[in-house]
């Protein structure tokens, strides 16, 4: 097998992303070097998956710093650059908190290094080395919850997963697919069915490709099979990734994750879901509260190119939907596994995650 | 628009079927001369749809009675040809029990002819009468479902539907889609979210094709979308077609019905089954006799012959699901609606079915 090149590299200022929209098939690497170049590539899904384009979302926000840099005359120059280079990349994708909280991570950065007297260079500099650890912290992070997922599973487990939640998704080693990972090492796992994933069938062409090149064994499924295996008793648990988070444990998640809770839901099959703290956002009280992304018919209409329905049809594209909280059986984070009831049990994990060490 | 052909017909001695694998883009027709011709088109659903294949089946059987005609030196070598011509029709597709309730008529009509004494030709003859019939009787049962069904919907309706089960389907107007024909005459209908139906998108390219010539408003949707539009109190009510229908109300369905029943069960909408009384298999029990058909993996592996996975992938294709009785709302037959408790309602149709004239 070929080694693929990095997902997300950030190399003399330019960010280097695997364009996602273009495998299985082919392994190109985009160049990004502006912003409006960044807030491109997250539209059009190059890089996706929401720990993914939070990261890609503070190397894009580096990008802005150095350019402001250049240009500003003071510093109130530089950061109002960067606060609307801040404002368009957060609205590149609304559902996803994690590129908001890496750009108001970025941002805050910058202020308490220039606050502190650093010169724009310093303060640049700064950014960078935090959007690196954001990175690194982000595939610590995964394999944390790689390893607490996997020991919710029991030997033979044959899990059901939706979208992707891998590598590309993420830093690096993925949330859902973080804990396949960790499963099969362990030797806990017997197969993964595989959502493909419509409309941009992300199962089918990302977290296939990736357990192909791992060896993990898997069989690719369409989304309207679930509960034809779950009823078959197939299925131990579904893992599942996050886009946002809310207090009362509500969460947002790819398109077609509420009907697999629901379907896992009566079938007794239990129901985790994986996710970074950096994916919670407990400034909303319930998934109510959650932006869902419209995104365009034509996703819908075709694949690849080739118009599945007649000329004229219409179609509806939500990008995301929201699963209420008492569908959820755990949330699987870095910090460890939290059990209903959510709001508190989300609210210890963050009272306790603000007085440790940094 | 253009008028499109007959999708069946069956012209002196030929079946002419539009190709549905072709459609939306072309409408080609094919002429099936032969035994061989008719399985191939059925295997590879050039026609589909429970009643359209129990019609196909049935010129099938008078194309194999004209052939055996002239070859048999007598009534023996006749049905000796006919019966292996009916066993090669009926394992055609496993799952519809109607291929087979229309290849058993056929060989019934012509064991009755030559027992009464008629000459082959004459039993052919007699055999072609009869496809006819079924042909436009299944049109007949599908504007008496439509209008049973349509009575159960309030004015304002949003129906969400899955696969094709429209005039492609059947002889003619449909079963579900005959309800969504009939509630749209009757005023009653707002709009049709239409299901795509992974793999073959059925749902996008024929049922999108047929509500689009008939100007009846309809929204494409991924079929993993149902739950979210459920979940806002977007559908009216479920409206599905049948394959297969056990004695005690358990039924088989394309691939994802039983996902649908759970997820609108869960919600409260109304599940109807729209399903002629051809469809009833009244020989099984339960839901757990009915076979389910393995497809080619490549068509979970392709979206539109353009392949979405990496090369080596392995896929599941089980082309229908069993939906367990407590999740169906009604029946809605040719007879009327059948309600829960199924076991009872189906037998007393069915026993009145009996008495009634012919």
């Amino acid at each position: 097998m070929r080694v693929a090149p990095p997902h997300i590299e950030f190399v003399g200022g330019i960010l280097q992303i695997l364009d996602q929209t273009r495998l299985p098939d082919e392994t190109i690497v985009v160049k990004l070097r502006s912003v409006p170049k960044v807030i491109e590539a997250i539209r059009a899904l190059r890089v996706r998956g929401a720990p993914a384009i939070g990261i890609a979302g503070a190397y894009g926000m580096c990008i802005a710093a150095q350019a402001a840099s250049g240009v500003s005359r003071n510093a109130a120059d530089f950061f109002k650059v960067l606060d609307d280079a801040g404002a368009a990349v957060s609205a590149a994708r609304p559902t996803a908190v994690n590129l908001t909280w890496a750009v108001e991570k970025l941002k805050r950065r910058a202020h308490e290094r220039s606050d502190a007297g650093q010169g724009l260079v310093q303060v640049v500099a700064s950014m960078e080395e935090l959007a690196r650890e954001i990175h690194a912290e982000d595939i610590a992070t995964c394999r944390a919850i790689g390893d607490a997922g996997a020991a919710l599973l029991s030997p033979g487990s044959v899990v059901l997963t939706h979208c992707n939640t891998g590598t590309l998704a993420t830093g690096g080693y993925g949330t859902a697919l973080g804990i396949v990972r960790s499963a099969w090492r362990a030797g806990l796992l017997a197969n993964v069915l595989v959502g493909e994933t419509r409309p941009l069938l992300q199962g089918a062409r990302l977290t296939a490709w990736e357990l192909g090149r791992d060896e993990i064994p898997h069989t690719l499924i369409t989304d309207s099979m679930a509960a034809h295996f779950m009823r078959r008793g197939d299925v131990s648990a579904v893992l599942v990734g996050a886009d946002r988070i809310a207090a009362n444990g509500d969460f947002a998640n790819k398109i077609g994750t509420y009907g697999l809770a629901v379907i896992a839901s009566a079938h007794g099959v239990p129901f985790y879901v994986a996710a970074p703290h950096s994916t919670f956002d407990l400034s909303i009280a319930s998934g109510d509260e959650i932006v869902i992304e419209q995104r365009d018919p034509s996703e819908v209409l075709e694949f690849g190119g080739v118009r599945a329905s007649p000329i004229g049809t219409t179609a509806s594209n939500p990008a995301f939907d929201v699963t209420p909280a008492p569908l959820v059986s755990a949330y699987v984070t870095e910090s460890g596994v939290l059990r209903p009831p959510f709001a508190a049990s989300i609210a210890a994990a963050f009272d306790s995650a603000k007085v440790a060490p940094a």
